[in-house]
């Protein structure tokens, strides 16, 4: 199978958010929407794709397929054979089923039938309990076909004893722990329904006659829907017929949106919470240069991710930005090395040094964050090679010291950085002049809450920086995680 | 044929560079050099590539493939089959031979068995004098098999009475007009041409003991080789055994490098003439902001190409610099459009408006060109839709309105909108608050001559800005082009 | 999708076959043997084919394919994700499942996760109660994953309460109705079963220290096994560590093996009940000369399945045999038709008829069956356009006037010529000169019958040409499906 | 690139026929009757095909593939690109050119521009002086763009001072020698040619109100064309507007057409001289009866290129035809071998021995030629692994001691058996209980010369055999191919 180019140029040492969903009811050939709305949400997951579709004639029809959605939605005879009015897809990169090598059984929507019909749904988040779910289960007679923990939530419905689809998904819900913004259909209804904690996004929004469900606002913008309102925390809302009904199938909790969404994970033109996501990156670099200001010639952004919190670090610092680092458009990570060892070769791939800019420079170089740090050293490596008198790192998130649970792909936690050093110590491995990241405080000011992180009461789920989890990582505690001691 | 993704988001309404070559002699694995500087010269062709490549015992062998480097040249399989310490490439996009559906038979490089052994050659450029050479060598009994243009100069050098290759090709190009900067090889040298007025650029790199040759530094940056100098208008280089012989095969005439190159062709991470391409177009950012000054909220680029300038433009005007436009990385342009029509779809695939920054803001917009001025409305319509107050558009090149004949694929005269309308009928075309050029003259200060265009000798090629072109192109004028009429 | 090439000339008008299993226990990389076996056996299932393999390290691997074995299953990347000494495959045709478009979850071997380790299985034939049964067992929450008759038997697998994967399938199959040979496999164990009745083939052959499972016994050839016996009607076999063990738990009933395995399914040198399938078929030819004897210059098969038979009709009747109708080895079915139509055009892409013999000849067509019909006319059109002077049809079967539930792929009853028509009214039909079938005694001699077919007690399934069907159809008669009348 | 199944299960132990070709005029849509008189003359070139078509409006086109007609030339969107009521084509194995990797640019048909138009020729045969004829174009200035003998003739055009396109192709042909079947075509002419010997065949038929020449009479059939004749030894006919002028622009010789086409390379279904091809087949195993008779149970064919021979075998001998060997007609040569070695793999992917028919049998296998000797071996082992008591081989045509040089792959004169041993010396090698050829005069009684080979003036071209060469094969002589020595 061919290798997919990345959407980051350094996706080995990046956290990489897991999924979007999209769905849309009351427009002709729904699923041409719903290619569009993927292709709007690639960057939350570029391994593989699927749509499932519905047509009162021909009923449910699916595709799945590895890579990306331009590659392979974009067939008039594919296409075709998706008719409807009524369609939802999810676009996947692996977090939990097989790593690396998925199956295509793995790929999203998961469809069931019951006796009252059929169902699909494309789940975003992770569920913390799966393992034990799926043991029960497969006990009493279950067969997964696939290594997702999301299947357990068709499973559930399967089992339910409820009349309808969408009581059959309040029972499933109910019974998993974890991060869900799920899109659902059956034959006649769109469902949206997000977790408790409302840790994954989930908008909604208004095209024509109909309504369309989205992870992101940018998959509204594409297919020209209007964006409406984001789906609440613990919220169910069920569209057919141009009605939406809105349900709380679940206890009341306190939301914990994940901060890293702002961070990096959603596209800088989405609006999450009311806000630019551009807007509150650019307000990071501001933050950033009011906690850790340095002394130097350029700004430059590690691209494309540190490009905002650049440019407002360098507004806040009045230090001229620079593009110091240029990002090859057509990547690729495949080539075959010359016997003649190039040094760094991967990166060279995929970014090169603006040599004759960075020469004699102090250079400060703004990353949206540090995972295992590996590719921070190669990267300053260049600018020192390219002659660069200083090089400063400034980093627009917190130390990531732990890892997600909750639908985000991250190294083991005895790969990150900073579960096994202070900042000082990785100043040193990195070998730059100086490192520096936000604070959460700061974090928290640029997302919108003005006195900083309320450490009893926080307005974001930060697990991987706080290393307080929300909800108990269940499955991984049975294998051995160990939680952060209680101080 | 997969359709391939456009380097630009709106290809279809810009200029478009021809071709990119590569060459290396005296390193392991050659081909595998060649593989990577092409993907470093993509920008430069997208359409195809080729690579020949010279082993002692294997002898010439090659490969030539549609669609990107990164997808083509990286199976060991394939490399495999091109060993030996010579090598070169091109990456084309087609501008003489059958446009748009390029035969896998015009893909470069061109080989030729002569008595003395076969040749490759790999040409960056256009010849102006091709039709009439072909209807000459055609009536004397050669047999062309491809549509391209520089298949007369193998031809040519195939008749030629001299008795080495090297000297074949001097006889050959001493008989051909217009710009060639060209890479070739014969089974012990590697060789570099440049056209007298050297309109296309060419480099010469040492890596190890051996050397390379590429159209831009960028490409030496990829395979960590050092960049040594340019190859000079009219210059010759023959390189054997670690020798580098040059000649000058030419009359001289005064250089005349093409100033677009500097605009948009080039790479902003090389280095044309001494200077960063980057710092370059930031400069003429700082130009136009200097000559088209204006009351604004937001500088924003329209990306990727308007970024460096836009950076300048807000630098020098103190407009803060803004992201208002965002590409997606995943690009495509072949969805199937649903039934309900989305509006300006084409656009949307590839870019979407930061609405939550643009709203209620007085936007300055820098693009690099205007070409026929499809693409800038489209965007102007974007803007207003997500609120913009005002739109200004910011051109960092003088208006388009004559087509190059040396390499660059540009629609025909008629097409160009510079060619039609005067600057403030452009404006009204748009439908924007205004509409700006930088001056010829303000081009050439970016550019590095101080005191501007010297109309009597230009220090460059500025035939599509100006109409006049420093070589005849005989082969259009026999078709009926019209030159601009003297003064 | 590519089009298959059929395996028979005019797969349009065959009976087909619908699946094929093989399955190798105790050898080095036994899903290498399984890919040959499967290639043995591409006649009974050239839709697609899959391989399950068990490896102590690596546990379950599996590979589901469309088209052929040859195509899919010979790439050494692949065959090396199935490693391990026990592997089992599965060629199929869609039979039960939905037709024509097979998806891709339809290929088996299935596979279930049980709560003591996973099991796959493949099945060759077909469950009359499939319907019944997959209603219960989704009404208790079950989920399918195909639309395959054959996932019943892996979901009655997993809610049976027994400890032992073997227990549990005896379990599951005395729920089943129909036709069944199946080869399973679990971590350690390679499973054979075959329905009380014995429908379809299956074979035991040793190979080195380990033992092989198979449709038929030219797949032991082809790697080399030594066939050792056949599995009994209604025999489980089990197969750990070099020892078999064999099990009865169904009730007993007397074997009625398929008769149409011998006139076509099965491949002519495959041995079924301990008879050469070749010399069943020439044997038919001889009692089909004694019983309709014809005065002419040459008997000719219709290439290739009625070659035996014509043989045998030769001999019998010492008419010369000879090649009147040369079948195009490379086959093909998709030319794009001339707009100067072209007669015939798609059996001529398949079949020519040597003209220059059969010019102004007597010509005895022998072929295996008449199904729609459509086939056999134009064949005689073309004897006929090359100048023959006259056509009789010979027939290896009797009437196919009976659709087959066993694992068959058979057009509706109302399809079949000989449901609607006489043998007369056939004859006419066809525009031939004679046209005669061997009766059903006939057959039933030739099949080792010597007293032909007992009324009251019929050695064979013979119910699509006598109707009489040993298992009741349950989910057809449900569907409406009308029995033969009771006489 | 995937590899291609042979159309003959021993391929690597065959001569194998190098190409065959077709052209039709006056038709509409014609590159569509190419495509399938390309698909019936597969079997002469199984490795590529090209068709080029020409329309008034669209001028030529073309397309060059890898792989079966099947394969490549069924796509709407590809024959769509080949309009016009004027095309030819083409199908190789290939001979000269380089052998094994053939590139695709040594696909023909090839194409020349000349100062009159283009013309496109397609060629079957072989040159015997094209090794000195391109060196001296080369010398001259002509490039050649593949490594094929044939372009020699399209640059002889190219260089003749003939004004038009077929008194130009006159000029080149009487330049050349060898074997030569041509058809080619201008805008408005389809033409066709024969070597003044006729090695090689080429027919003419008519089709509605145009006209088809073919390698073979089974191409005619296939589109429904009338046989007309043949074209004659040395004959040129040119069609255009509905009429065919014969030209005869070479000094008059002999016929020696290839008796080996009656052997082996031609289709049994096509008339040659006027005769079915498979008579004079059967009708070889008639001859070898009575030469060479023997006792035995059973006459088997090597399937399938021995059949017809077989069959004859048997009608004279009296003893029972019989298929002993099942050829798999699915075929497939790269199957991973498993670790544990199987006996004659190779063999067993194309061929199964009918064990249960051939046990304790005395056995005649019936070939058409005796190459290598390396499958004859294999496959006497088979037969003698099922158990039979003797095996007596019978080859269909003498042994074969000499390369061909007429447009046939034939292994170098050191591989061929018969070059290096006596009939009982293979006899032994082979390890059967007796082996027999036909005589060269028992051939010739067989192909119609009732008295046996003229040694004075042979009636064909029996080089292969005898070692006398009609045409003296220049380019091998000067490589240092030696004669057989006068005697």
């Amino acid at each position: 199978m061919r290798e997919l180019p990345p959407s980051h140029p350094f996706d080995d040492d990046k956290l990489k958010e897991e999924c979007g969903v999209f769905g849309v009811i009351g427009v002709k050939d729904a699923a041409n929407f719903v290619a569009l709305g993927l292709h709007a949400l690639q960057h939350r997951g570029q391994e593989a794709g699927g749509i499932v579709a519905h047509d009162p004639v021909q009923g449910f029809n699916s595709a799945r397929r590895f890579g990306y959605v331009r590659d392979n939605f974009t067939e008039a005879s594919l296409m075709e054979t998706l008719p409807g009015p009524l369609s939802i897809g999810h676009v996947r990169y692996s977090t939990a089923g097989s790593k690396g090598q998925t199956a295509i059984r793995d790929v999203q929507p998961f469809f069931g039938e019951f006796a009252m019909g059929g169902a699909a749904i494309a789940h975003n988040g992770n569920l913390t309990n799966a393992n034990a779910l799926r043991r029960e289960l497969i006990e009493r007679g279950s067969i997964f076909q696939s290594s997702s923990d999301s299947e357990c939530i068709i499973h559930l419905m399967a089992r339910s004893l409820q009349r309808s689809i969408a009581e059959r998904m309040k029972d499933a819900l109910r019974r998993v722990e974890g991060a869900f913004s799920i899109v659902a259909m059956t034959r006649t209804k769109l469902i949206g329904v997000r977790d408790p904690l409302g840790v994954r996004p989930l908008v909604l929004g208004r095209i024509g006659e109909g309504y369309a469900l989205a992870s992101e606002t940018c998959a509204l913008d594409i297919i020209g829907a209007e964006f409406m309102r984001e789906i609440e925390p613990g919220e169910m809302v069920v569209i057919q017929d141009g009605e939406i009904e809105s349900f709380r199938p679940f206890e009341p909790k306190k939301p914990r949106f994940c901060v890293f969404e702002h961070v990096y994970f959603s596209r800088p033109d989405s609006i999450l919470q009311g806000r630019s996501v551009y807007e509150t990156r650019r307000q990071i670099g501001v933050e950033l240069a009011r906690e850790t200001p340095v002394e130097a010639d350029l700004v430059c952004p590690v691209p494309d991710s540190g490009t905002p919190a650049a440019i407002g670090f360098s507004q806040e610092s009045g230090i001229p930005y620079a593009m110091g680092i240029i990002r090859n458009q057509y990547m690729g990570r495949t080539f075959i090395e010359p016997t003649e060892q190039i040094r760094n070769m991967g990166v060279r791939l995929k970014l090169n040094v603006n040599r004759a800019l960075i020469k004699g420079k102090r250079v400060v170089l703004v990353d949206d964050s540090v995972v295992r740090g590996t590719t921070s050293r190669k990267i300053k490596d260049m600018i020192l090679d390219a002659g660069a008198k200083e090089v400063h790192f400034r980093i627009a998130s917190p130390p990531t010291a732990w890892p997600c649970f909750y639908g985000v792909d991250t190294p083991d936690r005895e790969k990150l950085l900073a579960a096994k050093m202070t900042e000082d110590e990785m100043c040193e491995y990195l070998g730059v002049d100086s490192l520096r990241f936000i604070s959460l405080d700061g974090l928290y000011r640029a997302a919108g809450e003005a006195k900083g992180r309320d450490a009893a009461n926080p307005a974001y789920c930060d697990a991987c920086f706080s290393g307080e989890y929300p909800v108990a990582p269940s499955d991984m505690i049975e294998k051995g995680f160990a939680l952060k001691a209680a101080e």
